[in-house]
């Protein structure tokens, strides 16, 4: 049992309440307060040193990156963040410097939102740094995007451009709260996620939540520059459509909207965005599944992503 | 630099916005949501092994202790839990039965407190295991009680019996939340904190918030029973008396309240929770510092407490 597979297990045991709208299993937990017209969202999520960064990563980086991650999760039920807490365990021979510039970090992305750091804790751990953040924010009851909604016959859309993220943008990525709930407001969006895992890993949380497949077409999704220039670094290194699949710590936006609405969205959203890339990827199909069209065909891809990509589908 | 400075150095530094109505500093941050009555209250609060339980601890009494000490934050501020998120970082050969007995203590002290477990998040981590525990509450917005609210002349009180809690007591308390609610309906309650670091140490806090002194009448202080056996067993062991100002975890009560009342309180108490202690145990002052009366006089317990608690003052 790795841990994966134990917190699903576990998820239909936890204590729940008539105020929990949306518990574990979407970006962000949505509970009812008592507000007429709004949820309040709720989310934790931790970075570890040597798991999510390197002792010699920039702290100013690893603060905003924090903050970001949890920001994102906002972002992707189309809310508006309040207000973190910061939890840091630290090491017994912690720099004063290092924790002051992680700090900056934090604060920067926080004013840049009218986010408010509300206190949070610092506690001595014989493990590596940790920090993690709780944020809660708030979302219009008739906006809120979970990853339930996905229809047959939905567009498939991303913004930016995926794959290569470790090379750097994932200690600078911006979470993407104005255009997720500009999103909300103009399109007839029906599902949507932040981009963690890996697109196709990530949409997989959507079809599974919404019971319904997906076709997607190589030629459309967009390789950042990064994941290109890692193809052509090294033999060792991904083929780019593969890194942009499963690469990880994008942190964009996937969704899912009405097809007749998708060529006005894509207008829109350039008139209103025109220095961030929205793209059409594909759609969401009544058939179970995950499939990729290329040149050559349709392949399947099955969960484990990586090992079964480059086998063409029977 | 100690982190206990450190946080003090950021406090200040930390984004603010004018949804904050209390940041760091209180038992919960409290953030004006827009609810009419109420404000939320949220709080992270972090155990971890080796530091806040052994590796021997009954899982499920970890996972226990874990949300008591964040809904005991919350009973601080007089207010009523709603949801929590965990976070668990385990290391790489973590036992699937422990996480599912701490688990068990986690549910099972939520559904009695009709607390909802919203998810959170399972991370590896090269260090030992850390359990953080998320929470957000409401409380009425004339009724939350923060340590600010101190006025010289008010009694002190306490609920139950402090001292000797890391014998067993710090894995099993139960958070003082119906208590703190019935308190801030039927006392003319002015300050109010839960016993995390120890009476003399957050009797500090209390002082410190709310600008005033203290003195504490040596005789009244209700010491546990766990406090005095372990000071009949061995001459290493704090005296019992120094034992229930500074053992901490204990996780009880601390309040002041206006001197008029405080007989009708007592009794209101009796009748309501005859089964936990209140105890008055000293009054607010308007001279600075804490002091100690007992049969010798009055000494004064500097911020150290320990090292300076057995010299009585000139």
């Amino acid at each position: 049992v790795n841990e994966f597979q134990l917190i699903a297990q576990l998820a239909p045991t936890l204590a729940t309440a008539p105020h929990l709208i949306v518990g574990a299993g979407d970006d962000c937990a949505v509970i009812d307060v008592g507000l007429a017209a709004h949820w309040l969202l709720f989310k934790t999520d931790a970075v570890v040193e040597s798991v999510h960064f390197e002792a010699e990563a920039d702290p100013a980086q690893v603060g905003h990156k924090a903050l970001a991650r949890a920001l994102s999760d906002v972002a992707a039920m189309a809310g508006e963040p309040l207000s973190a807490l910061i939890t840091l365990a630290l090491p017994d021979r912690f720099s004063t410097a290092w924790v002051q510039a992680a700090y900056q970090g934090l604060n920067r992305l926080a004013r840049k939102h009218s986010v408010s750091i509300a206190g949070g804790e610092t506690t001595r751990s014989p493990g590596p740094t940790l920090l993690s953040v709780a944020v809660v924010g708030r979302v219009a009851k008739d906006r809120c995007l979970l990853r339930s909604g996905g229809q047959p016959g939905d567009a498939l859309f991303v913004t930016g451009e995926l794959g290569g993220s470790l090379q750097g943008r994932h200690l600078t990525f911006q979470p993407r709260l104005a255009e997720a709930q500009w999103l909300a407001r103009h399109g007839s969006i029906h599902a949507m996620i932040d981009l963690s895992d890996g697109l196709a890993g990530d949409l997989r949380h959507i079809l599974d939540a919404s019971g319904v497949g997906a076709e997607l077409r190589a030629a459309s999704i967009p390789i950042a520059r990064a994941a290109k220039n890692a193809a052509r670094a090294g033999s060792a290194a991904k083929p780019p459509l593969l890194a942009a699949l499963t690469d990880g710590e994008d942190f964009e936006l996937l969704f899912s909207a009405a097809a007749a609405d998708a060529v006005g969205l894509l207008d829109a959203w350039k008139n209103r965005f025109p220095n961030l890339r929205l793209t059409c990827i594909g759609k969401l199909t009544t058939q179970p599944g995950l499939r990729l069209r290329d040149h050559q065909g349709v392949r399947t891809l099955d969960r484990t992503g990586y090992a079964h990509f480059a086998k063409p589908s029977s």
